[in-house]
């Protein structure tokens, strides 16, 4: 009997919470994921070893490209701004501009390349309503231009676009996702501080989701 | 009497002929204009350091940016594929997936950090119809989603995208462009080699445009 060719996939992954649900999503749905790993001048470089780690865990290739944004202006990249404390109204001052935009579409050229049919990426609108690159409508109008400026089709799948972080939780718990090598904080001490938006936002998340976070002891 | 500030944009620009008369449009339009560059594994340097003469010539500060396309595929970045040396129907074995997505990409990350109102690109449909990234249709998507996935308002200007390589050339004259600097040719040499797309469509070009052609003695 000839055994099928599993479906393909290029998955994001940053280290974070939200891509490792999303690859172990695309786990599930049958996709061989080959995830893809942006080394982009973040604080610090403990988030690219983590997404190493959690590619292997899933028993998955992966791949980490560097790239340089050259242009300032973001607390992510730059060292300068002092990342807040308090949970931030608006555009935060961690965003960097069309991140995703550049994220995707280097997805999607390499999607083309292997013939891989779908691009995941755990983008979320409910925690993050200040990024304009992880709105629903930015997702919809990105897959149109993929399709208009590519030879391929690929289906941009996020999968938690419609959850919020305790949702998420419970979804990764289900699916077996590795949390206690997840790091979600912007700083890259060894313990999470605790006081970022991001530490804020996952601690909420566990707290909801009634279960507890591996990272804290 | 207070003076207005300049118009500002983001210009793509390769070394080749398109973009350098796309970036003297701009100038003439009266846009203050940064030049982004990309390093990006070419087969030769020669058309960065053309598109680096070629900003200093207009005036213009430029950028080059380096990336990385992992992966293989092209006769644009692997030399193991040939060149072609006849017009080729279809795709082209030089189509770099996603190319022009990726360039523009960084280029509205770039116009958001700087306040760009406005991003030109060189491509045009007539001459290399068949890669899908240089398609109107393509170029229109790509508006409606940085609209969608940014904060600011750029417009995607491709100034030549009806023009056909006569047209271009014409236009390129009256503005003024220093063609003896721009650079067709896919092979690196000294002086192009005559034989392979990019050659043959600018030959055409300028024998249509009743203009000689520079590099050519």
């Amino acid at each position: 009997m000839k055994s099928r060719k599993p479906k393909q996939a290029v998955v994001l992954l940053s280290g974070g919470l939200d891509s490792a649900v999303a690859l172990y999503y695309a786990k599930a749905k049958g996709y061989k994921c080959l995830c893809l790993i942006f080394d982009y001048g973040q604080r610090h470089r403990k988030e690219i070893l983590r997404a190493q780690r959690i590619a292997k865990t899933a028993g998955c290739l992966h791949k980490v490209l560097k790239i340089t944004f050259p242009w300032k202006g973001s607390a992510l990249l730059d060292k300068k701004i002092k990342i807040p404390e308090k949970l931030s109204a608006g555009v935060p001052v961690t965003y960097v501009p069309g991140r995703n935009i550049i994220f995707l579409s280097f997805a999607i050229s390499l999607a083309e390349t292997i013939k891989a049919g779908a691009v995941f990426i755990g983008a979320h609108s409910q925690d993050y309503s200040g990024y304009p690159d992880c709105r629903p409508e930015f997702l919809r109008a990105f897959s149109r231009m993929a399709k208009a400026g590519t030879l391929g089709k690929y289906e941009i799948t996020a999968p938690l676009l419609r959850k919020n972080k305790s949702q998420i939780i419970r979804l990764g718990k289900k699916l077996g996702v590795p949390f206690e090598l997840t790091w979600s904080c912007y700083s890259g001490g060894k313990i999470p501080c605790g006081k970022c938006d991001s530490c804020r936002y996952r601690a909420k998340g566990f707290k909801e989701a009634g279960q507890p976070d591996p990272l804290i002891k």
